[in-house]
């Protein structure tokens, strides 16, 4: 197992590897923001990588695990600019490992949860690189636990429903159909810009969730900048307006946004909030 | 932001608290079951703990960050003995914690999915016992990821449904109602015993599932004896029986189970399958 390498020296997977030999491409998941919500694993690639593909997504405090000779290729939006298409990136990504670098591909959250990991690993696998999965922390789940709200609850949601609302690029109507994600059982987790909430709100009160349903947006959660507000299908959308909520933000519909009353435990607006115990860690 | 402590020494809580002081509760995610995938501030939770109260499914190699002076104190099931009931454990934490003790509340996957870490949390702050909550990669995410099936795909599924296949300590009946469940949108992934899951597939092919839908069980998945089923909801009852799977499993239902086979990345079988490929990490 691999706890056995958890002491593995630092930066001494490039000087292992034998001239010619093909790399090697971690798909590593970054976590929801708070850069101590990385893996052990995580760290210990970025400490080893001899290439770092990164984008929006991921705190660039994750960057600094790198050592000084790790090549950072940034592949996100920037200044309005578009991003490299994903079909860039995969080839990017084979052509890096081909040439026999260990390359890290770091994606926000996890990256098989709306992370495009494996669209990433298709290719990698046609080209015929090695790959392995780094899963994360993920935003859906962490980023409702930093606001006070569990995703399930005994008694309250035994269920919890991670969805996007993004549009579908083969119909342009949504990825998902509302009516039967209104009908889902338990707790529902929408990753989506905050453009698009009143479309989400309405379809779902539309397709049989009560306009009284609790429901909480979270922008920017685990990060110092956090801010949540709390409202129901019915006025979520307006409430979030007015806040002037930056993206990106999380949609969490049902029962347990209740639970935040009580379970509130990072303050929102302090730059050290979720330092403020006086305790390690 | 936490980063700034990323380096603080170890074991060093105990010393820095004054005699008197009322301690705190760690709620800490343990991951799926291989060790790497606990996150850098679970370890350090870890490192500074003065009790750490754990249970069966949390791997005993994430003890081992703990210092000589912590107390270990099991609270699962052995040799068929029945583990401390739920408010048991939660009176246990207050008591620690109100002694001045740091104390780490390890659970399995996350705290917050299906983990009871809700419940713990409110009865803390109901006797005003400081805790945080330390997110973890969930199993439901990355024990798919380890048998080589992304719980997402684009223009396969944007959506994925956590559930319980417990019964409801208030109803006797499923904790989900399986129409409803059925009828999702996307991949279902079950968290369950193996003795359930020929009522959960018969469920969700009477909710309306197609029997042919691919189906996946992994059992103790992401560690070294992890093995994978798959077949379809028709047939993974019977399969599984065959193979004769140890519990933890994961029920994975979806067309992106058929991912697999161009996925799949661990070598199911092989004692050190996860560090077969010669480079670090």
């Amino acid at each position: 197992m691999a706890h056995d390498h958890m002491d593995y020296g630092e930066n001494s997977a490039s000087t292992a590897r034998r001239p010619g030999e093909i790399g090697k491409v971690f798909l590593v998941g970054a976590g929801p923001g708070d850069p101590d919500l990385l893996t052990l694993k995580g760290k210990r690639c970025l400490e080893t990588a001899d290439v770092v593909v990164y984008d929006a997504l991921v705190g660039a405090a994750l960057l600094e695990h790198c050592p000084k000779h790790t090549r950072r290729l940034y592949v996100g939006k920037r200044d309005g600019r578009h991003s490299l298409l994903q079909k860039d990136i995969n080839a990017l990504l084979v052509k890096e490992a081909s040439a026999g670098n260990v390359v890290v591909r770091l994606k926000g959250g996890d990256p098989f949860v709306f992370g495009r990991g494996g669209e990433e690993a298709l290719d990698l696998r046609a080209a015929g690189v090695p790959f392995e999965v780094v899963p994360g922390v993920s935003a859906g789940v962490a980023v409702p636990s930093y606001a006070g709200i569990p995703v399930t609850h005994r008694e309250v949601s035994g269920a919890v429903t991670f969805f996007t609302a993004h549009e579908c690029p083969k119909t342009g109507g949504p990825s998902v159909p509302w009516d039967a994600l209104a009908r889902a059982p338990g707790t529902l987790v929408g990753f989506m810009g905050v453009r698009r909430l009143n479309d989400v709100a309405a379809g779902l009160v539309a397709g049989g969730r009560s306009v009284t349903t609790p429901a909480a947006v979270i922008s920017q959660g685990t990060t110092s900048k956090q801010r949540t507000v709390v409202g129901t299908l019915g006025t979520i959308a307006e409430l979030v307006a007015q806040a002037n909520l930056e993206p990106p933000g999380l949609l969490v519909v049902g029962e347990v946004v209740r639970l935040r009353e009580a379970l509130e435990w990072v303050s929102e607006g302090e730059a050290c909030a979720l330092m403020s115990s006086g305790f390690a860690p």
